[in-house]
C-alpha cells in the first residue's frame, strides 16, 4: 500500500487527448478538463511606452469598449469552463467557432491557427508543483489581435504574473514594443519554463545516478521510470510547440511586424536546444536503466558466489562428518586412535584444495 | 489450460490483410471477411435544412430513382457479403470494378481514391465490445457523390445510429451543409472512436501500472503483452487514415466544398493528435516492460541474498554439529565438562561475524 | 544432434547477394544460383480474346518468327544456367548485355529497368514447401516487349501453372488485354503469393504464442527466432519490390498503356499493404520474445522462491537436529523428560514463524 | 563511499542548456556560466604576410583603433563573465543585443548568424584534462567583421594558444590569407580537438574490450556507461557543428571569399567522419554492453551449474548418512559385518551415476 | 590470458579517423597510417585495344613524358608514405594540395571530388586474411585524368594484380574503352571484394547459429560480438561508397563519357545490394544474441530446476534423519520395533508427494 504511493500515478491527461465528450457534436463549444467551478474573470492591462493601466473583472458587455483605447490591451480571460461566455468573447472578437471549441478543450496539442484578422496559438505551461514535486499541465491560448492579446488560462500561473510586474514595473522592452511583442513575452517565459523544468530534472537524474552507484535498490529503478514518463508528456508537449514557433518566425501574417521574426526566431533556437537537451536526458535514463540492470544482474553473480563458495565446501565436510556418526557396529575408523585428528587433516585438505580451486577460477 | 483463456488468441484479421481468395482472378469483386449469411439492407435517408425522410429496404431497382430526389441523401448499404448486389449498385452510381472489389474485401487498409464522378473512401471502424473488452474492427467504406454519399458496412455500427438520430433531431450543422459535410461528420465521428479507445487503453495502462508496482506478477505482463498488441494494430490503422484525411483536406475535387477543407483540416489534426497520443502510450508500455523486468531481476536478488544468507549461516553450523556427532572413540571435546556450551559459544559467535559481515556488504 | 534438425540452418542466398563469381569479368554472362542440369527449354502461349495457341520446346532459332506472330506472345524461358542459349535469346530479343548478365544470376534483388525497346523486370518468387514448411525463393526475370513478354526462371513455379490454366480458360480479364497486362497479371499473381505466406506466418505465429503462454519452452523461443528470420528475408524481398511497382505505375514507357496503370497501381498499394502486415509482424514476434524472457525471468522467481522456502525452514531445523545428536557426555538436553516434545514444539514455531514472515513477503 | 569517487558525477552544463536566469528579462546580456572572478582581458594579434604584432590588456576605448590598422586583427576577449564590458565591446563592433546575450550564455549550442556586417559564430572546444581524465567543454564565440576577427572565451584554452604560435611562426598559410582564413584556421583546429577526444575514447575501448572479455566486473560496466555518457555529449556538441558548418561553406556572405569555401567544404567533410567514427564508437558501446551482460548470465549459469552437482551429489549421500546415524533401537543394517563398506560402495555408485548424468546433460 | 587471444583487439583505425598528427598545420602534406619504410614505385600499364606495354619503377621526372603516349595509361603508385614524392607526383599532374593530404592520410572516408581536370576518388579494399581471419583495410585513391588512371596504395593489393593479368590477357571490355572504363573496372573489383566479405560472414553466421544451437557458450557470444563489429566497420566502409558511385553516375563530368554511365549505375546497385546484405546480416546477428541470451535464460532455469528438485525432496528428509539421530534419552520413537521401517514408508510417501507437486507444476 505504501509503496504505491512512492509512485504517482499516470495523470491520464498528459498523455492520451479527448476530442470531445462522447457523443457530443461537432461544431459545439464545450469545455474538457478537469472539473471546475467559479466565475470566468475578465482582466484587462493596457499600456505603452509611457503608462500602463489596470481594469479588473470587467463585464464581457464592455469588452468591446476596451479594444478601442490606444496602446497595447493585453485581455486575461482566466477560466476556459464555461461555453457562454466563451461564445460571447468570440462574438467580440470575431473568433470562427472551431478555434473557441479548441479554446475550451484543455487537452489540445500546442497549435498555431493563422485566420484572416487574428493567429490563434495554443501552448502548454509545464509547472513544477514545489511540494508534490509533481508536473502540472496547464493550456495557455492567445489570440493576437490588431493591437491587443488575448490569453485565455484555467488559472493564472505564476509566470504570468511574473510578465505583468515586468511590465508594470516597465523592465524590459515589451514597453516599447507592440501587441506582437507581447506574444512574444508571454512565449518566452512559457518556453523558458521547459528549461527550468529540464533543469530540475537534471538534478534528480543526478541524485538517481549517485544513488544509483552507491546502492541501487528498487527506489531508483522507479525513479528512472518516473523521470522517464515525465521526459515523455515534456516530449509530446515540446515537439508541436516547435513546429508553432517554426510556423510563427516563418509566417508573413500582417499581425507580425517583420522586426519581430528575430525575437520568434530566438524562442525557435530555445525550443531546438530543449529538444536536444531533452534526448540527452532520454540517452541518460535509457543508460541508467541499462547501468541498473547489469550492476543487479552483477550483484546476483556476488551473491551466487558467496552461496556456491560456501555451499560447495561445507556439503562434502557435512557428508563426512555424517558418515563417522554412522553407528555401524564395525565401523572401523572409528576405533582408530588418531581417527578424529585425521579427520581434521583430510576436511582442512579439502577446504583448501575448493579455496585453491576457486581462486582459480577468480571467484575470490 | 484457464490460463490459455486470460490471454485471447490473436485476430489475425487485424495484422494481415489479404487480397483476395488463394486463386482468385483480379477483376472480380469477391467477399472477404468473416462468414456471414442474410441478406443486404439498403436504406435512405433523405435530408435538407427543413427536413429528413426515411426509406428502409428499398430494393435496387429503385435506387436510381432517390438519386434524383432534392436533398442530402444518405444511403446506407448494411452487408457487404453478396458480390451480385455490390455489381448492381455498382452499375447504378457509376462505380468502377475495381473499388466494389476493394467494398467486398474487409481485410483493406484506410484509403481514398478520387474519381471522376465520386470519391471513393475506406475506414475502420474499431469499437470496445464492452463485455469482453475486445476491440471489434469493422469496415466502412464510403461513396461521395454529387449529392449523396453511400456507405457500405457488414453491421450497423451503433456510432452511425448515433449519427443519424442526431440528423433526425436536427442537432449541429450537418442539416445545413452539403454531401461533403456528411463525410466529414461520418468520418469524425469514426475517428472520435480512436480517442475512446485510447482513453479505454490509459486506464487499463493506469490499473497495470498499479499492479507493476504493488504485486507484479505473471498477469501484469501479460496485461502489457496485450495492450502492446492493441496498440499495434490501431497503429496499423490510423496511420493510413491519417493519410486519407491529409488528401482530403488537400483534394480540390469538385465535389469537396473550399468551405468544408477547414473542417477536414480539422479532423487531420485530430489523427496527428492521436497518433502522438499512441505514440506516448507506446513509449509507456516499454518502459512498463522495462519496469517490469527490472521489478523481477531485483526481487530474485531479494530472495537469493534470503537464500544465501540463511544457507551460509546454518550450513558451516550444521557441519559443527554433525563433528561432535561423530561416534570416534577418541574424540576428547566431548568428555569436556564445558563442551556443550563452547560449541554454542562458538556457534553464536560464528553467527555474529556471518550477520556483521552481510550488513558491511548491504545485504542486510 | 537431434536438436539440431528443428532449426533449419540459415539458406544463405536468402541474405546474402553475390554479383559474380569470384575472379570473374564483368561483361560475360555467367550462371549464379544452385547447381542445375538438364536443357533449357523455350514455350510459347500465344493468345488473343478469341483464341489460344502453344508451342512447346521450341528451338531459339524459330523464336523470332514467333515474335511476328498477331496476339500476345508469352515465352517462356525455363533454366538459365546456360550462358550461350542466354545469349542467344539475347541476340534474337535485342536485350542488352547487362541485364542478360542479371537473368543469369539469381541472387538478383528485384528490379525494373526501362530500355529503349522493352521494359526489364525482375522479382522473386516465394514459395512454402508444403512439407519441409521451408520457404524456397525463386527468381523470375521478365522482359515486357512490344506484343510480346519473355519470362525466366529456374523452374516453372506453381503459380505461373495457374496463370496459363486461367488464360486458356479465357476467365478474367487477360485475354481481352495487351501484353502489358499479362505483366500485370504475372506480378499479381506473384505478389498474392507473399500473403499467402503472410498468413501462414501469422498462423504459426498464433500457434507459438498459445504454446508460450501454455507452456514456454525453448521451443517456442526458437520458433520465434525462425520466423524472426523468415520475416528478414521476405522484408528483404518486399521492399525492392516495392519500390519496382512505384516505378512501374508511374512511368510512362511507350509499352505500358496509359489505361494500365490503374492496376499497376493496385499492386502497388498491394506491396504497401504487405510491408504494413510485415512489420505488424514483427513487431508482434518481438513482443512475443520479451513476453518469452520476462516468463523465464518470471519462472525463475517461482523456482527460486520454492527453493528459498523449503531450504530456509529445514536449514535451521537439521541444524537443531544436528545439535541433539551431538555426544556431548554433558548435555542436559538429551536427559530432559519432556526434552524429545520441547524440541518438536520449537521446531513447529520455528516452521510457523517462517511460513508468516514468507506469507508477509507476498512468497507465498 | 570511495565507489562514488570512481564514477564522477554528471556535469550538468553538458547535458541540459539554460536560456536565463530564473526570471531573467529576454532583451538583457547576462553572464549564465560556472562562476569566475577576474578581469576581462582584450589582446589583439595582428598580422600580415610580412609582419606581426601584439597588443595586450588593451582598454576598451581603444579598441576601435586597432580595427582601422592595415592586416588581419585577431581581438581575443578572455572572460564573457562581465555584461558591461560585453555591451560596451558590442558597442564598437556593432553587434547586435542578441548575440551578446549569447556570448554570456556559456550554455549555447554550436550557432551560425549571418548579420549584415558580420559572422556570429559558435563553437564548443573539448578538452581532455590530462589528469583527471574528465572532458572540459568551453565555449568559444567568433565575430568575424570586415579585416578583423574577436574571439570571446572564458579562459584561453591552449590550442588557440598553439595556432598563435603558429602565426608568429609565420607557419601554414594563415599568414597569407585575410580574416576568413583565420576563422577557418580556429575553427579546424577546434575540430580537430574533437578527432583527438575520439581517439582517445577509442583507447579507452579498446582497454575495456580487453578487461570485459579478461575478468569482466562492475568496473568495466561502470567504463562503458562513461563512454556512453561521454560519446553522448560529444554527439550534442558536434551535431549543430555540423550544421554550423554546412551552413558556412554553402553561405555567400559577403566577408567570405570565394575561394575560401574549399577550406570550410573540408572542415564540413571532417565533421561528418568525426559523426561517422561517433556513431561507429556508440555502437561499439552498444556491442560491448550487450557482450557483458551474456557473459555474466554466463558465468551466472557456470555458477550454478557447480552449485547443482555439488548439491545433488552430496544432498543425497548426507541424508543416508544421516540414516545409519540413526539410533532406532532395531536398525538392521547396522548389524551387519559388511555394513559400513556397503553403504561406501552405494554412495560411490551415487556419485558415478550422478556424474554420468551431468556428462549427459553436458555440465561437466 | 589466453582467452584475451581469442578475440582480438580493435583495430581503431577501423572505427577512428584522423584528420592530421595532432598540432599539425593544415595545408601541410603528411602521411597518417601504419608506419612504413621502403621506397616509392612508380609503375605505369600503358594499353589499348590492339597492345599493351609495362614500364616499371620510372622515375618522376620522366613521369610527365607517359602522360603523352596514346592509349590508357595506368600509372600505379605504391606507397604514400612519402611527402615529398606525392608532392612532386601532385605538380606533374597538376592535383591539388588538400587532395594530395587525403592520399597521404591513410584513415580519410570514401569520396569524390571533381576537379577542373580531373576526378578524385577515395576507396578501401577490405582484404580477409586467409590465415589469421582477420579484415585488412586498405586505402585507393584514385586520379582519372584526360587518357590516364593513378592509382595510389600503400601495398599492392591482390585485386589489382588480378585485374592487370585481365588486362595483359585482354579479357573483358576493358582494353577496348577509355580511361572512365578503367576508373570502373578497378571500382567494380574493390566493391567485389566486399560481396566475398559478405559471404564469409555469412559462412561463420552459420557456423555460429549451429553452435549457438548444439552447445551454446561463451565462445559463440564472442563470436557474435566479433562478426558485429566486423559487420560494423563494413558499414562505415560501404555507406559513403555508395554515396561516391551515386555522384559518379549521375556526374556530368567531361572525363566521363555518356556511355559510361550504365556501367556506374550497374556498380551502385551492387553498393545497395551489399548494403541491403549487410542490414540483413545486422539483424540476423541482433536475432542471434536475442536468441543466446533467451538459451542462456532457459538453460538456467533447467539448472535450478533440478537443484530445487533435489533440495526440496532431501532436504525434509535429512532433517527427519537427523531427528531420529538425536540422543535424547526419552525418545519413544526410537524404541519401536517396526520404527526404522515406519521411517521409510514415511520417507518414501514424503518423496512420492514431492515427485506429484512437481509433476502438477510441470517441472518433470
Amino acid at each position: 500500500m505504501s509503496r504505491k504511493k512512492k509512485l504517482k500515478k499516470l495523470d491520464l491527461r498528459k498523455f492520451v487527448s479527448k476530442t470531445a465528450k462522447r457523443g457530443s457534436i461537432p461544431g459545439t463549444v464545450e469545455y474538457i478538463g478537469q472539473p471546475r467551478v467559479g466565475d470566468v474573470k475578465i482582466d484587462v492591462l493596457e499600456f505603452d511606452e509611457l503608462m500602463w493601466k489596470e481594469y479588473n473583472s470587467i463585464p464581457i458587455a464592455e469588452l468591446k469598449d476596451y479594444l478601442n483605447h490606444p496602446g497595447v490591451k493585453w485581455i486575461q480571460v482566466t477560466g476556459v469552463h464555461n461555453p457562454e461566455i466563451l461564445s460571447d468573447i468570440g462574438k467580440v472578437l470575431n473568433v470562427i467557432s472551431l478555434d473557441l471549441e479548441d479554446i475550451a478543450n484543455t487537452t489540445q496539442r500546442p497549435r498555431i491557427e493563422e485566420r484572416d484578422d487574428y493567429i490563434f496559438l495554443i501552448f502548454k505551461v509545464l509547472q513544477l508543483d514545489p511540494e508534490s514535486r509533481e508536473v502540472n499541465i496547464e493550456q495557455i491560448s492567445l489570440i493576437l489581435g490588431d493591437g491587443f492579446v488575448v490569453s485565455f488560462h484555467e488559472t493564472t500561473p505564476k509566470i504570468l504574473e511574473t510578465l505583468q510586474n515586468r511590465i508594470r514595473a516597465g523592465k524590459g522592452r515589451v514597453r516599447r514594443m507592440k501587441s506582437d511583442y507581447l506574444v512574444f513575452a508571454i512565449t518566452d517565459i512559457i518556453i523558458d519554463q521547459y528549461f527550468t523544468l529540464l533543469e530540475d530534472i537534471g538534478e534528480t537524474l543526478e541524485d538517481t545516478e549517485e544513488e544509483l552507484i552507491v546502492s541501487p535498490g528498487q527506489a531508483s529503478q522507479e525513479a528512472i521510470y518516473k523521470l522517464k514518463r515525465r521526459l515523455g508528456y515534456i516530449k509530446k508537449t515540446i515537439w508541436p510547440a516547435r513546429d508553432v514557433l517554426n510556423s510563427l518566425h516563418l509566417s508573413d501574417h500582417i499581425l507580425l511586424n517583420p522586426g519581430s521574426k528575430i525575437y520568434f526566431r530566438n524562442i525557435y533556437d530555445h525550443t531546438i536546444q530543449i529538444i536536444e537537451s531533452l534526448e540527452s536526458l532520454r540517452d541518460l535514463t535509457s543508460g541508467m536503466m541499462d547501468l541498473y540492470l547489469s550492476t543487479v544482474s552483477f550483484k546476483m553473480n556476488e551473491i551466487m558466489k558467496v552461496l556456491t563458495i560456501f555451499s560447495t565446501i561445507f556439503i562434502p565436510l557435512t557428508f563426512f562428518a555424517g558418515v563417522y556418526g554412522m553407528n555401524f557396529k564395525n565401523l572401523p575408523e572409528l576405533g582408530w586412535y588418531y581417527g578424529y585428528y585425521l579427520f581434521w587433516g583430510v576436511m582442512i585438505v579439502i577446504i583448501l584444495v575448493m579455496l585453491a580451486w576457486f581462486r582459480r577460477k577468480k571467484w575470490l
